[in-house]
């Protein structure tokens, strides 16, 4: 049976550290996709969320084994939808943990099939995320080096 | 002596998290109260403060050592007022920790007598937190197995 | 109906934090129990068991609510022989946390009625732990300001 | 391709906790080996090691995916010569993290090709850990609660 | 050559804490330059940005080797054009360690030469942190064991 | 006023890690001094001190600024016989935190002069420490990755 695993989150934006966890996810699943959550009341994105998914197309160009799509949903339902078999997660620190572990739960008692699947960030990756790269950017930082594409 | 406690929060919504520190902190205290924060200034709740109250109500009317307030001022000043000598508070993970800890050295500092006493939430309780209740609840999602009431 | 509290630890030494602990305790407690656990099985001790219990009598000799022993068997046991409606203990930091997690919920599986009850350590005597005192005085540093007691 | 996962561990004793890990690790993987860490040079085992094995072995009797092994060799060795493409380990809260990043960072170091995968142990089964269940099982307590088989 | 070292915060309101920190790094540093980060996307300050600059000129008016400034731009360059070779920075606990260990390498990413340098806010001052104080105030509680000047 | 700073550890053995504090260290101060702690009574080495010693040595062969020695004393009294204005350590992740606190605290309180300095080490060298790398050279591993100088 083919197992396909999405990679849901905000991705705002897709970072160095993002593309990690999707290339080595591929070594255990068949299919990947990266579902980029869309949450009207939540506070405004930085970085458009048509653009973003554009750019995570164009980063995985080459690798037909992942996709990207839009979602604003339960995480739990699409999942069923899709058919995938887990969710996929990349862990970097001990904060990150503590919050993972309410929503895998979650997650489980919605869809008692469903497993988030963990993995940890690369250490060379790990120490930047999301919130600090847009940081960077407002004010007029150079942020190459954390994204696998180019703006 | 009777020993009163105080069991603050904001329960947006109440959980059975909550549910649970309560009723283990009768075996220690003759009468707790329950007192949900009011804030004019942060964000606005997702369940109203008047229902949730309500719940709570409902949720203890068979143990009358409980009782639910709304409040709005300083948690050490409240305290003093309703002669309780301890706040209770439950701990579910690290991340807690660290800003109970900030929050109850506050409370000794304003109120020398003031203990805060403080329980592990219960394991299979512990993972998921009125955060993400309200998540799923936006969602359409069922929270039924979260709360001790029916919304 | 008296509250009785069980103070279980090693105490190899018993520090300030731990006498914060106890006093502070006493709020919620009509009696602690302070009570050394003797463990043949694990690393020799660096202060005398007997000695130690002196000490922590000589502490609280003029306040009759708190007493010590000594004991070898599961602290669960001891709290039903002893009538402790609750084990009290410190927590220092997350470390603390996740090994007071684990020793909690097993005290709740073999004893369904006992309760552990969580104090945070006063901050200016949370960072200095038992062993990091022992290490002080094996090289001859001075610790009289981390035991409420004199050597 | 087929899908092996190893599963490393002292296993003193396999908890009800690791075994979750197991069951779950099946929805992903095709073929899970349980492999036991004998290591001459440190502390001596609780549980025998052969003892343990065959116990584990009693545990998954009815899965044939699941195979149980005792080894003394680089964890990433065995996982080449066993052609696991992932080890499999579970995290019970923030301290395993910590120790298990630096783990899985060295086990790819030493085979770029290996994966660790993280799923996060159930709540209920979270908590309790197999170094605690010993010293229950030291002073006479009854730990069926906390391993799937029968001692 | 001189040491000069920035000081970087949002410092609403600047605490006891942040002084420990000031007058501890001046044993290492030739100079310390406070930077009050003024941000006009984030939320709005609580305490005036002007009459904060002052409290802090004020609490340091003895002390010629300690200057403040307001700056909106990114602190790694604010370094540079300064001649600051060290960024100093307190950590209070482990939840603040997560997010400096991800500003530091960004900032070394920015600027190679910039390291930051941390001391541990003494343990009495750190359990209280900036927002906490700011909710004493707002409900009318007494701050001035919080801060070094008087409001 | 020369600024020395004081670098010590068990260093069993001395890695790329603590390479990397003591190279970003000669930035703010003149002189280190790696200090191996020799402690008779804790468990024997598994590198040998006068070995590591010599590795240290040649590691750091060009750059006269940084020198070692082997001690066997408190830290605080070795700090100041060789007037060293502040020990400096690094920090990898919050379990190191939490252990660093408690050290720095009692180094403080027994020379009141005394700072500890905390680096975070590099994230691409922090996620391996020496206790990992031994247990990798005892099963045959190759460690050259982790150390800086070949055994």
């Amino acid at each position: 049976m083919k197992q396909i695993a999405l990679f849901p989150g905000s991705f705002d934006p897709f970072t160095r550290g993002h593309e990690d966890i999707v290339l080595r996810g591929l070594k255990i699943f068949d299919e990947i996709i990266v579902a980029i959550g869309f949450n009207s009341q939540k506070n405004k994105r930085y970085f458009e969320i048509d653009y973003m998914e554009q750019k995570i197309n164009e980063t995985f160009k080459d690798i037909p084994e992942v996709s990207v799509i839009v979602y604003s949903e339960l995480t739990a339902s699409l999942a069923s939808k899709l058919n995938a078999s887990a969710i996929l997660r990349g862990l970097r620190n001990t904060t990150d943990f503590e919050y993972e572990n309410s929503i895998s739960q979650v997650n489980r008692d919605l869809n008692k099939e469903l497993e988030t699947i963990f993995l940890i960030t690369s250490p060379e990756l790990a120490a930047v995320n999301s919130s600090i790269i847009r940081e960077v950017h407002r004010y007029g930082g150079n942020i190459d080096k954390y994204i696998p594409y180019t703006l």
